[in-house]
């Protein structure tokens, strides 16, 4: 194990799990190498001098336990050896800022770049990123955060509470408001479009937003409640400017986008342009971190996203209707929530997938804070008594969740919790 | 198995490798489910007619070998049983193109979002897409592909030959033309940078295409011979629009771009804007492809970058240095050079990574042609007689690969290859 030396904020610190063929300290050498500079020969110009102020450096590393199998194919021991085990370890790499200033996409190129591909590897998990503070300093963060989105829907001390447009495509614009006006009316803080749809030719987002603003309009004259509509603008660059003023232009108050289906860049122009808060979709984020051995962990994914400037972070929910584990969605939320140089940089987490009640005293409880949005499709629209029930009933699962109280004694006197533990848990 | 229906050009094929602890046919309606409408409840407003016009539909599924442990954590089996066993399946899906219209980026998040999530999966690799003509019609394409680029640097009969600027990082621009003069005056045809460097505060994009421009022009001044430089400008979309610009007006004839870094909607955007060929970097492919159970096959991926307009795209090379098999480089490049819909929406694959003279006659072989880049870094700088030498021994192990004589005959009477035989193969 190598001792790690004293932080130094002129260099980027990435942590990756590594599982390898080869001597762990070789191998952290070479990955340091092959991230600063690497070719199968010497060649000339590449100075003592130029070393020493660019050459990334392992800073740390733990041995963890061997196994007998590869996790990935395509490695190579050192030598020729039918008795290979594979080491897996911690490895701690610091790069000096002057190699890409605080560019997030040659950030991005640096550590989570080639390393993958790295022959001894079988291995490797970018699964934290320690930046110097002049990224949070030149890259603008979210423009509303936490705050911002409180404000916004006057919502302080409890959840946001929203929805999904269901179904989630085939409406058009005139069918998507008279689905959402039950919703709308039904007292929730937040709607938001499915992912599956943007601004597909029966749907256009100029259109859609018009009629669904008409429904927000017509509840926020009649009940005083601003309900924030996030609208799904996925695109290229020109389309999602351009629709991102059409919502803004209706009264809208905040864009929804794709993160990995249109990029880091395209995020960065949206935030330089949008007046809105950008809901951040993670769609195929499970292409990137389902493999154990492989990827990302989202502790050090999301950086890259809150930095660029999104405002709110999915990040699925508990006992969620997929395959992430309860303890990875609550590390992935608390990291949203945690400053990366300042209080201003955190965003909002968004639970999401098969919530309804049942979760909101695990989630209370693990998180310590109501800073989220908690989203429910069937918790809302599923509700026995109605969509108006089924918002009210995770108002009440949530009052129960921060005043210490159980579901089942708190449904005593609340009945819209009442029919929803009798209901969704028999289904 | 089912069988498969005739091909429809109003709708989008993918097809998946899985791994399932369920009944493939019912996993493969969920998973179309998933991606065109799905809750844990019924929801009203989700008409027959609207899934008939916006469902996806199982085209086909064909039932692999099965395995005794899942290939990624998370899925659940059906019920409770302690005799799971996981069947691997290529399913085809098929999505109506009305839900995305040509959208590169909403295409993305239907084919390869939330599916990767689904509890039912122990493993999804999203392995090849048929997408209706119209995608690309209404998308760009390569401005310059195999034909423009050819011409750009006038090479018809053989592989482009190409190295990367080494030491890749640390270098100021003064220091960079000084190092690339050789490299230059070798004959080669390409330059590119390495991906680790874009437009740090040590070397800007503005002053290092200026030094390398010079270093070129003075070249073609000598010999007639323009050799094309890949320019990195990866950055945000105003910065890479700038740098573009910036190169153009210094001579230059090709940018670089860190693909997945920037995203699709950005590259997009470069597109559009570009006067110059677009050289598309694929570092961090490794996360989406190295575990063969989860992620994309690159005859898919690639599919994207194409029609966004990306010109060279990088497949790695036969006996890299890094983890990929020779068979999957060259079915990726062979994927590259396979028209989506015209010929002209063909790119140019960039073969790289501990490539000399040997490799030759097998890409060669394989491929059939000679519309490729090959770039060497060691097998060019390292060559013991110098870079002339080493250029010179690649184009003649290509035309002895091209003859179909054998590079040791053909050594008989070409130094340069000679002395590289003797050389490389020791090392």
């Amino acid at each position: 194990m190598t001792e790690r030396t004293t932080r130094d904020d002129s260099r980027t610190e990435a942590t990756y799990l590594i599982e390898t063929p080869q001597p762990v300290e070789r191998v952290a050498e070479m990955m340091a190498g092959e991230q600063s500079s690497g070719t199968f020969v010497d060649v000339p110009g590449e100075t003592d001098a130029l070393r020493e102020r660019h050459a990334a450096r392992v800073e740390a590393t733990t041995e963890l336990e061997a196994v007998q199998e590869p996790s990935l194919p395509g490695s190579k021991p050192a030598a020729d050896t039918d008795d290979v085990s594979y080491t897996r370890a911690e490895v701690v790499l610091s790069f000096p800022l002057e190699n890409t200033g605080p560019s997030l996409p040659n950030l991005m190129t640096t550590v989570a770049g080639n390393l993958y591909e790295l022959r001894p590897l079988s291995g490797l998990r970018l699964v934290d990123l320690d930046l110097p503070d002049v990224f949070a300093a030149e890259n603008p963060g979210p423009q509303f955060g936490i705050e911002g989105t409180r404000e916004l829907v006057d919502v302080h001390d409890r959840p946001i509470i929203g929805t999904i447009v269901k179904p989630n495509v085939g409406l058009s614009p005139a069918d998507t408001a008279e689905v959402l006006e039950p919703v709308v009316d039904a007292g929730l803080d937040f709607i938001k479009d499915d992912e599956l749809i943007a601004s597909p030719p029966y749907s256009r987002v100029e259109e859609r937003v018009e009629a669904v603003m008409d429904v927000i309009d017509r509840h926020e004259g009649e009940t005083g409640d601003r309900v924030m509509y996030a609208c799904n603008i996925t695109g290229t660059v020109d389309e999602m400017l351009e629709r991102h003023d059409a919502v803004k232009e209706a009264g809208g108050n905040c864009v929804m986008v794709s993160l990995q289906s249109v990029g880091l860049a395209a995020v960065q122009t949206l935030r330089q342009e949008a007046d809105l808060p950008i809901h951040g979709h993670r769609n195929g984020w499970g292409a990137l971190s389902r493999c154990p051995r492989l990827g990302f962990s989202y502790e050090a994914y999301q950086q890259f996203w809150r930095l660029a400037g999104v405002d709110h972070l999915h990040v699925s929910g508990l006992r969620n209707k997929f395959t992430e584990s309860d303890e990875s969605v609550i590390r992935s939320a608390k990291a949203v929530q945690r400053p990366i140089a300042s209080p201003d940089d955190v965003a909002m987490p968004v639970f999401s997938s098969g919530q309804w009640a049942a979760q909101a005293p695990g989630t209370y409880e693990a998180l310590g804070n109501t800073d989220l949005m908690y989203l429910a499709g069937g918790g809302i629209l599923g509700h026995p008594d109605g969509p108006g029930a089924g918002v009210a009933h995770l108002k009440q699962g949530w009052e129960a969740a921060i005043k210490g109280i159980s579901l089942e004694e708190y449904a005593t006197d609340h009945d819209a919790l009442r029919t929803a533990l009798d209901y969704y848990d028999r289904t």
